[in-house]
């Protein structure tokens, strides 16, 4: 039974602080949410002894734990001589791991450098781990009554192992029932006041939020004994909560915002364009992250100077001279035009001042207008002022378009939105 | 003397991991740049007995422990009391630390509430650390030899404390000096084996890698105990990892590929388009996530359908029937026309298989196509096979397509990229 867990990380990049360490708060979110209690969360540098003590002191201690990193090729990555030395074991290499390391080289065109064998390598009485994402295998052993797992560092890889090769064989004595909403347009502290009766940390299931890039996720859990019992109470304040938030929900679990918009656009066969300035691409970027947005997404234009707006789609130089690129004539503008060179049935404009530069008493660093027009001849046209760096900026700028178009979508264009403010 | 360290993070919300544990990192960056061996970082929960355990562990193991978080006023800041476990201590009232706490309700017209009089107390041999930014003041006692500083969570407060009152207490003897190179279009352990003398694991300075969306970054680090020495030896060694690697190299420190490509446009009043398929938008978007690529970068285009490929810029519709859109002779009619249309020095195009779906025998997922024209009439024009999801291969896609750029910037553009297979 997996009552507790330790996390351990592997690597001098992340004890010097050159890297944060993402890893380990993934996995304990995941963890948490089934059932199974954290106890720890360790960093070591590259170092033989110092992986090999972690290793000991972890498996004496808790029922499970995972060691992310170290099993990378180079002379550096240490993570599997200290299993194989705390398991009393030599390392042997397996052959079909190592045909798989060999297939991942062959399958974009190479042979594998010989440095990439180690991959192959296993402490004796140790399992190997198949990674479809990366060359490194995981590896797993018993250690002292406790199960450990080592997986590769790099989140892409580490994800995709822990979920399909992990979560199975994870055994709690709790039941957790857990499900996410996601929402986008509002703040996270409005969020909590909506719901702050269900955030009380003694409910049960209990409601969490946390925010990232202007998507707010509505965490539901429930921590007890019966299953039924649990998915009943978890139903129910999930039906709440999206009572609450109304059209600010965009949809549950590992949608996007995106997801939702594409999926809805496919339904319907409609399609979208974009017309892009401040954030540069980043729009386009994010609807055709979906697989299938070919269905719905034909064209996009990054207008970044003021000639290529003019050039591209139209927008008369005197709009530039009166009330400059930023500006509510120019978001509409783009919008329009984009909408009639892409024959689409909506068009999302972009144009703002993501900074470090370029700000103004009138638009300081931050102001963005958004437009999304219509072929039915309809415009929301928003201004709004974001906090935050340039990333920052650009990336809240997405999400907002992106909620504007939802809004339209589900017939809720009037509310308002996290950051907007008066023109 | 401080030669070695250990950090310790505590809170119930960093062990289960809804929130992300920035504090660790910085500190070790800092610790590490004043010459001290940052050895381990290690969260737990707010659990008395986890807390002292810990902080037991690191005063035996190391000559400086700096513990953050659980000096609040609540019921689960336990902190002081696990150090006064460890201390052996009673807990005192520290009259002149009472007034303090006092004072900062008082200066915002408000009376201390009870609860924060707890702040106030310390082990009896512990001194206070005063704290200009809240209410917690800090803590510090030396435990086995071994200097224990406790400071309060929010970075706010904890990193000016660590400027001003440990940082002038810091004693090393060992000096760090620490350079690192950026690279990309090559992989890790190609990079690894040309490096390899140099990344033996006793060598000082020592050569490490670490790889991320195609980037591989070299990290060259010396500690001794002469500056001056150390500096020449890194300088050294970086300049042999230059010439190893060569136009693989695209800057120091923090720079991006994007940062260093945009740098050189601009120092040469170049400009460069984008005509993008698979990528839907991302090549523009790296390009313009640069401060200052505005003079660089006018216009991007994402031609995600076929129709839109010859509507936008004018590719043959024979190329489709009789090559398809992911192939050479596709990539190199949008490079052109980009060119042509956004009168540009410099056209980058993409076209390739992002996935999930869309692969066949001859085109599978993760085969991309991608031009780099020049105003001179050059072409370059590769076939690349990437791994991963539809993520990475759009990440990787972008990377290669401006490295592609880079190497002619630099001259170089014979050299091979990782994942470029023959057409």
């Amino acid at each position: 039974m997996h009552r507790t867990a330790g996390i351990i990380s592997i690597g001098d990049e992340l004890a010097i602080g050159q890297t944060l360490d993402t890893n380990s708060q993934w996995l304990s979110g995941r963890l948490t949410e089934l059932g199974v209690g954290v106890r720890r969360h360790v960093t070591v540098a590259d170092d033989l002894d110092a992986i090999a003590l972690e290793l000991e002191r972890c498996a004496r201690e808790f029922d499970l734990v995972i060691v992310s990193g170290g099993l990378g090729p180079t002379a550096d990555d240490l993570t599997r001589f200290a299993f194989a030395r705390v398991l009393g074991d030599e390392l042997v290499t397996d052959d079909a791991s190592l045909d798989q390391v060999r297939a991942w080289f062959t399958a974009s065109g190479r042979s594998m450098p010989r440095a990439n064998a180690v991959q192959a390598e296993r402490p004796a009485s140790a399992s190997m781990i198949a990674n479809a994402h990366g060359t490194a295998p995981g590896l797993f052993a018993r250690v002292h009554d406790c199960d450990v797992w080592c997986v590769p560092g790099p989140p892409s890889e580490l994800r995709p192992i822990f979920q399909a090769a992990i979560v199975p064989r994870i055994r709690t004595e709790r039941v957790v029932v857990t499900r996410v909403l996601r929402t986008a347009g509002l703040g996270e502290s409005t969020i909590a006041e909506r719901l702050s009766a269900m955030m009380a940390r003694d409910r049960n299931p209990l409601v969490g939020t946390t925010a990232s890039d202007g998507v707010v996720s509505c965490r539901v859990r429930y921590e007890g004994d019966d299953r039924n019992e649990g998915r009943r109470l978890v139903d129910a304040a999930i039906d709440q909560v999206r009572e609450t938030l109304g059209a600010y929900v965009f949809g549950e679990d590992d949608q996007t915002q995106a997801g939702a918009i594409v999926a809805l656009l496919a339904e319907r066969r409609k399609t979208v364009a974009t017309v892009e300035s401040c954030t540069g691409g980043l729009l386009a970027g994010a609807i055709t992250a979906v697989p299938g947005s070919s269905s719905v997404f034909e064209k996009g234009l990054v207008t970044y100077s003021n000639e290529q707006k003019t050039d591209l789609v139209g927008v008369p130089s005197w709009i530039f001279r009166q009330q400059g690129a930023v500006s509510q004539a120019c978001v509409e503008a783009m919008a329009k035009e984009g909408l009639e060179l892409a024959k689409s049935d909506y068009c999302l404009s972009v144009s703002g001042v993501a900074g470090p530069g370029g700000g103004s008493e009138d638009k300081p660093v931050g102001t963005v207008w958004i437009c999304r027009a219509a072929a039915d001849g309809s415009l929301d046209t928003r201004r709004f002022l974001f906090n935050g760096g340039r990333d920052a900026v650009r990336q809240r700028s997405v999400t907002a378009a992106l909620v504007m178009l939802w809004l339209r979508l589900v017939r809720a264009e009037g509310l308002p939105l996290l950051a907007q403010v008066e023109p």
